[in-house]
């Protein structure tokens, strides 16, 4: 060891839970370590939102350009250099993450670029070590984030080590397009990957458990999704079983048997789970009885001094979610009582067409016993929507409870929803009533003006 | 005449102020009767708003072609083919324009599609009469819009006449890229078609009075939009007085006597003035002595019973204010007693990059005298802006009030800005703190996440 230090925090992982978390303490006056082995941004930034969407951005450049004689464009033999994406999408992720670690240093966080151990509690304070360093804090914030999760199918193992099947992280470092890709769980990964592979000349074949793909979305929503990407060439195969995975595909189960899938990869796209292991959480008493961190909604763990922020707590598992909670935390940390609300939490599926939403499906109230008020409106009332060559197809749906003309959910398809959603957020957020939404200026002409016609005619 | 009805509503005018005020009227269960005499949808979707959205979506579409392989997308042989261009926004248009007509007549609003004139009052009720109409009502409300304004300029009469001097509504329907292209005024519309025909292969000059571009802007985003319109190959002229046009181009003066700057054609975007002439205004005594219908904050004329909405009060001119007074106004016609607030308002340049602004700018609140607090941020904070090419010289600029941490202002240049902008004006409106806006969860990555960055940083 070449020092042992004293922190007031510190934070074990450089994700957005834990380096947002990192600069919101500094410059709340506290000193922080922050000890990260891989780079800084964890998962979104080097293997998930921000690589995902570069190769989104160019599957979307790619079908401008194809369809461009429709806006009066004119181009010739228009395809995707499957390397060249790659590299710009190095690019723009080596720049964000140099930004991130320019921002810790400037901001005086102590980065520790070694895998770190918890390794018990002396005097009060807690122990972590990693290769070179060692460091003691009466407060503790875990951010180790989130990993793949398989599913039990025979052959995985041996398919994964011998690059056959690989992982959402794998694809974003693919260097050739493989012929036929076989895309296993059409959940918002999976759907992301498929597009781009597709767009880029891979052969795409979406494998779902479920009967709709999309995870939580809305039904509706979701099989609008479903046409938009098969006309793209995207296939989907629901409801399927899948028993075993051999070098030539994925063997499913059917009425009458075995089936082979054939393909030349398969991506496994079957959820994440909580990275809880190897790091010492047991030598402290932490409970991860539920293969997550639990915490409570101030992200105070079961231990005293223990807060836990992103994935590792296994709550919402969305970049987004963590900076609230690692804002939350710090403020409790801080002394400063304060809450995480889950209830206006927006999600996205960065496919053209894009899909977002906040609060619940109509299903969802229905299920509940809400009494609420519905609407349901083609995109296409917005002129720029028209304008920019949005689906026809595209549609909005909102919900408010009926006594308090509060808002109770916003669900659109359409390009532009990703970026109109967060109004929805505020509005939940903060009780506005839709009569007030709906006497909101919108700039026009905006795609997000659908949201205040929708308000208005709520 | 073929027949003489009454009303519980006329509506002078179908833009957007017209059009939205008889299908909020007609919902409220009054009888409307609308004149307009060209297209239904205005100036903003016949001549304005829309149709320049449409060649500026096939700009950027032809920016992205030519950078494709920023993205990972080869394309040959990219440009814009005017007549195709011209072709999309004309379809476009049309399926709009007839939407509206679908929805007033769906709605039961009675159009008459003929140039109406009001004469006079009978039995306390107001006359219009068009060539096949005639029709009483105790309520009027005026949404004649504006048309373009002319400056005393010598020779202008003349150039207009033959085609050489030509408006922004021509603009919109030339057949031919002029090869070199003066436009006369750099306020938003001349800046918009500035960069379509610069795209479309036009060498365009915009002459421009003041010492900066884009009107009321806050000055450090003007020059950040000239020298992105300049990289684009647009030519400024500054503080430039315009003495006469000839068939050769624009004589200006200069301190060595008047110099002859060449074209091909010009555009006068000089601004746009209410419409009030010939409409028989006087004969009910209306006040226009200003050259605009003066309006209270009910959007209620001099004269009792009448009310005026959009471009013809010369309020702020925009088709959104249009939307909300049209709705102001028909809530007071209803006795509903509603109040239009104009301190909210945003306002959008459509170029690429974008502008977007609500509230004050810096300079204005220092002249007020207000204790308030700013800051600036790179829009590449953003990973969405990074991942989509947005611009590097990007920024957002907020300001708050420093007591009631109340937001006075957002001012951004970059791509997405014209739609997070209603983020802030929701925020001004509903005067929503910017520490409790900094707690709205923005999904990951968007780019509007810049907006929640702002505020928590301010």
């Amino acid at each position: 060891m070449n020092n042992v230090d004293n922190a007031d925090l510190i934070i074990l992982g450089g994700g957005p839970a834990g380096y947002h978390a990192a600069l919101v303490a500094v410059n709340s006056g506290l000193r922080v370590s922050l000890f990260e082995a891989k780079r800084l941004g964890g998962t979104c930034l080097n293997e998930g939102c921000i690589p995902s969407k570069s190769l989104l951005h160019t599957a979307k450049v790619f079908e401008y350009g194809k369809n461009s004689t429709r806006y009066g464009v004119m181009a010739e033999e228009v395809k995707i250099d499957h390397q060249s994406a790659m590299k710009s999408k190095d690019r723009i992720v080596r720049a964000l993450v140099q930004s991130i670690s320019d921002s810790l240093k400037k901001q005086g966080v102590n980065v520790i670029p070694e895998k770190a151990v918890i390794s018990g509690k002396e005097d009060g304070l807690f122990c972590v070590r990693s290769e070179n360093h060692s460091e003691k804090s009466s407060k503790l914030l875990i951010c180790t984030g989130s990993e793949s999760a398989f599913p039990p199918i025979e052959g995985l193992d041996e398919a994964l080590e011998n690059g056959f099947a690989i992982t959402s992280t794998d694809i974003l470092s693919l260097s050739e397009v493989p012929e036929r890709l076989l895309v296993l769980g059409g959940g918002i990964i999976g759907l992301e990957m498929a597009q781009y592979y597709s767009a880029a000349g891979s052969s795409v074949k979406v494998i779902e458990m479920l009967d709709h793909i999309g995870g939580s979305i809305d039904i509706e929503l979701s099989q609008i999704l479903k046409r938009e990407l098969e006309k793209r060439g995207i296939d989907f195969l629901l409801e399927v079983q899948v028993k075993a995975i051999n070098g030539r595909g994925l063997e499913v189960g059917t009425d009458k048997g075995i089936k082979l899938i054939e393909g030349d990869k398969v991506l496994i796209c079957t959820g994440r789970k909580p990275r809880i292991n190897n790091m010492g959480f047991e030598s402290i008493g932490l409970d991860i009885s539920g293969g997550r961190i639990i915490t409570n909604d101030h992200m105070e763990a079961n231990v005293d001094g223990v807060y836990a922020a992103g994935d590792v707590n296994g709550r919402s598992m969305l970049a987004h979610t963590a900076y609230r909670e690692a804002e939350v935390a710090v403020s409790n940390i801080l002394g400063k009582k304060e809450t995480m609300k889950y209830n206006a939490i927006p999600s996205v599926i960065y496919t053209n067409p894009e899909v977002a939403w906040v609060g619940e499906t109509e299903d969802r109230l229905t299920e509940k016993g809400k009494d609420f008020v519905s609407i349901k409106l083609p995109m296409m009332l917005s002129g720029r929507y028209a304008v920019e060559g949005g689906t026809p197809r595209g549609i909005i749906k909102c919900s408010k409870d009926r006594a308090t003309n509060t808002l109770l959910g916003v669900h659109a398809i359409g390009n532009g929803a990703s970026e109109f959603i967060f109004g929805a957020v505020m509005a939940i957020e903060n009780g506005i009533t839709t009569n007030k939404l709906g006497k909101t200026v919108f700039p026009h002409p905006t795609v997000g003006e659908i949201l205040r016609e929708s308000f208005n005619l709520l």
